[in-house]
């Protein structure tokens, strides 16, 4: 019923109206069924002129819906007739342009342009089609890589002909190796290009986080906006001179990163890193804290490869006579302030060496070597345990008696009571933080946003994760403020649903999607979300019960609202 | 300042009325010095009259002030003294009594007797004195053994020589040794005898817990008092021919009660057990739930000792090769139903075999054979984990790839959005509940107090604690409904403040305490209460969003409402 409906929405609007409809699967099954007929093709492309294929093409790239009724050989078929077509194709030797220039373009006025594989490419024109809406806009400037990655049916031969119709130019052999190499006073000449559709909290340090409409649009995070939290700069690590140290055991042990790769076995496992500060504008809004103003997208899931530190350790000698001395096991980075003052933070001994802790030491990140900003070569994966500790760049790890002396583990990422400000607040008296809180929030669609009255429901997507390995079992969605709630759908793993892991394991977050119908008389939606993990841990209601003077462990109830348009042409 | 005003207000109040005091370390260490100097003895004694040694001796002994100044010699010296206590001593042969002619008398008009060491006490007169208040009420007509237990400082000499001053007779022999045979067509005819105090949820089965303003008190909890939920007849069982089956492993193992204690090393823990229906009263002011309508004393705590499960599981054959195919450890009661069908539950296989997981084959509570209540002769003790996994008088352990298959597993003790119904409800969508989340309550004031302006503070308590081995690291009270929050003091150990046991083994509640100042202009506090564990988990603000159609996890913040009394004669 509401398919119908909406397959006839589509029929009479024309094509610069399609990415304001929700893109959902039965919406991408209607277009399918389009596609399949000929009749219903040749009734699309008169509501939608010369350009109804890109729209529809468009349309199923934005679901991941399968393109399986054979539109390629029509599309080759027709291709002479479309004189837009042919006049944008472009075979020849093109113009080299520089990525500053790209960056230049930014905008429907200046044009809009972007990068992929070394071409440049204008495509301002395709904006208006994009059934992705103005997503696309993310892209402007920068590579389109990380956004193809994100949505996976771009990689497809139909996509990349599309494509190819607005090629304009060649990008700079000289910006696409991506020079790293520069050199200056500045501490943080060394720090990497970042993805300009980043939203950056920081520069020095590079802090900056995706932009939450995009966040759980993809199980697995690109690196490239995977949210990038730097206390220091960037070091540049040669990594054939690099040595790993390991400290406090009866075999002190110093590893090149090739011993490290292949003296112990390679691990891989999803785990989803969570910034102690993300949500944190939440908090400024109750009262002023201090900290990064971090949105929603202050995490990010991406799969890790590396050695498991419970080996490293094991072949440094760990065993019980160290246990009973031992407590913590500490990291050093090689990024270091400008008294030469390095990174540090510690973990539980028993997290580190527990096999069921699967603390990595990884050298990968989503099948590559880890990007600069992620700590290349080698950063420490804690699943389940804040951002924080998991450091990067890491030069030392030293088994202890005692934590971490940094100020990072001593006087920073701890929480504290509502009623404690930097008056009293004595550091000493808390924990520093390991395991996160069970956390969620909407991504889409985003505060403020506007829905039409005749869609008669809302789509409500976000991500929901908990520390300590627990597993998310369920997320409850209210657009009555919280009066009354559903249970949103589920979903785990990069293709489709996984089986639950054992338990104390979930190191991943799930994404999770309702569809709600829009109450009858409400102008306006207030939107919540809250999760529970499987020790049915549930988010407080409300942020100022919460409220700590560093603005950390932001995990109320995320709430969004959204205004509903009366749509006129239905009455 | 407080602590002169409140000495002042003992010297004007009568011995009826020093109940009333809230007796603080404070208020203790006054009594001491007025007892250690001779003027002031003498001064007390001319307020209180001859039972002036009675009221401040009482009130040390609630306070668990030591009684260091050499009272006991004053007292030898000046007993001829005192008429009152000649006329009431008796050391000849007096009546037998039987426990029904104690039960009949616990009120003030009937007379408030007590038992003692097989002595029978008239303590009608006492009461009025007694520093601890009403409380002394909750043991008429039983032993007073447990609440001695619950006051340590009880047991002292001088104690008992005033106990024996109200002694009336002795306990007839038959009920001195309780009488466990009786035979009768009711299955529930073993159950065993239990104490008065305990506030009954159901009888048969049988389901009580301790009176709230009493379950902070002791860091141990009694175990005559400890919350008792069964969900079936206690089974009678024989010590001498009692097996407990371990199946499922590669060598199946049957042991005897003697082979559990002489075969595996005993191990001793403390740990807190909570029910999952706590707190289901409040839940059930929201919309009515299913299940016993528990207050906030569903939980206690008690120190257990036995063989470890994985120590057991290891003798039967337990290995890697176990590990690959098997998920669970099953246990079943030997308590049945009328059909045969006996309780049962498990619990993750991780926790089972982890030396970590420290749980226990009990078969001792607080240092004595468990009580038949707790499952004489041998209790599983899932530390951490809800407490219908940790099943009483267990008969058998299987190791499977499956969960339990018992009611109480697969349809029962599962949390639901506050959305789902007896109609929607899918008890497969849930995962049942084994740690439980953060946890607090106020056990004093009690709801609907009254505190005196004069007093200008008001002195709160209670208990928390968190499942999986989470340590509670901070409780947060507020008297103004949840506007502002004051940290209180914790309280872990028996003795005094212990070290914080290794990450996530944390297994036994935390007391707190905090004095807040009245608010000038509040007629009316409410009082609030929320707790924090190392995972930094919150508890929601408020019972609604949390409710669930059986009423389990309930977890919001408590709070209590008292009225402030103007205190005329102060102004």
């Amino acid at each position: 019923m509401l398919l119908l409906r909406r397959c006839h929405g589509l029929t009479r609007c024309g094509p610069l109206n399609i990415q304001r409809h929700q893109v959902t699967p039965a919406v991408a099954s209607c277009a399918v069924r389009l596609l399949s007929s000929r009749e219903d093709q040749r009734w699309y492309q008169r509501a939608h002129g010369p350009s109804w294929r890109h729209a529809l093409a468009g349309l199923l790239a934005g679901t991941g819906a399968v393109l399986a009724c054979g539109l390629h050989h029509h599309h080759k078929a027709e291709q002479a007739d479309t004189t837009r077509v042919q006049a944008i194709e472009k075979t020849s030797s093109l113009p080299i342009f520089t990525q500053k220039e790209v960056y230049s373009h930014r905008s429907l006025e200046n044009g809009v342009w972007v990068t992929y594989k070394g071409g440049v490419y204008d495509i301002t024109e395709f904006v208006s089609m994009h059934p992705g809406g103005d997503k696309i806009m993310l892209a402007a400037g920068g590579p389109l890589e990380p956004f193809w990655a994100l949505y996976a049916v771009h990689n497809s031969e139909h996509v990349l002909e599309m494509l190819s119709e607005y090629k304009v130019g060649e990008l700079s052999a000289a910006d696409v190796k991506k020079q790293q190499s520069v050199k200056s006073s500045d501490p943080y000449s060394s720090d990497p290009e970042r993805h300009p559709a980043l939203r950056i909290n920081s520069l020095k340090p590079f802090n900056a986080e995706p932009p939450s409409e995009i966040l759980s649009d993809s199980y697995i995070t690109p690196s490239a906006i995977f949210f990038k939290r730097n206390h220091l700069p960037v070091p540049a690590v040669d990594p054939a001179s690099y040595q790993l140290r390991v400290e406090g055991l009866p075999g002190e042990l110093t590893l090149s990163l090739e011993e490290l790769k292949t003296r112990f076995p390679k691990h891989t496992l999803t785990a989803t890193l969570q910034c102690a500060g993300n949500r944190r504008s939440e908090m400024n809004k109750v009262k002023q804290v201090k900290g990064l103003n971090w949105g929603i997208a202050a995490i990010s899931n991406a799969t890790w490869g590396g050695a498991r530190l419970r080996d490293v350790l094991l072949a440094a000698g760990y065993g019980p006579d160290v246990a009973r001395q031992a407590c913590h096991v500490q990291f050093e980075g090689l990024d270091k302030d400008v008294t030469g003052t390095t990174y540090g933070a510690s973990i539980p001994l028993n997290k580190a060496v527990s096999e069921e802790g699967d603390v990595l030491l990884a050298y990968e990140m989503n099948g590559e070597d880890l990007p600069a900003d992620h700590g290349y070569p080698v950063r420490v994966v804690v699943p389940g345990t804040v951002g924080a500790r998991n450091v990067k760049w890491l030069g030392k790890i030293i088994v202890s008696s005692e934590e971490s002396s940094s100020h990072w583990q001593q006087n920073d990422y701890k929480g504290f009571s509502p009623g404690t400000d930097w008056d009293t607040v004595d550091f000493k008296a808390a924990p520093a933080i390991q395991e996160l809180p069970i956390q969620s929030a909407i991504t889409t669609p985003a505060d403020g946003a506007a829905v039409d009255r005749s869609a008669e429901e809302v789509t409500v997507k976000g991500y929901a994760w908990s520390g300590g390995g627990r597993e998310v079992v369920r997320v409850d969605v209210s657009v009555d403020g919280g009066k009354t709630w559903q249970v949103a759908q589920l979903r785990s793993g990069e293709k489709g649903p996984e089986p639950s892991p054992p338990p104390g394991r979930a190191w991943a977050w799930k994404l999770w999607e309702v569809t709600a119908p829009l109450p009858p008389d409400a102008q306006e939606l207030e939107i919540v979300c809250k999760a529970v993990d499987n020790s049915y841990n549930m988010q407080p209601d409300t942020v100022p019960p919460i409220w700590n003077l560093r603005g950390v462990l932001s995990n109320a109830w995320h709430r969004v609202k959204v205004t509903i348009r009366e749509d006129d042409s239905e009455e």
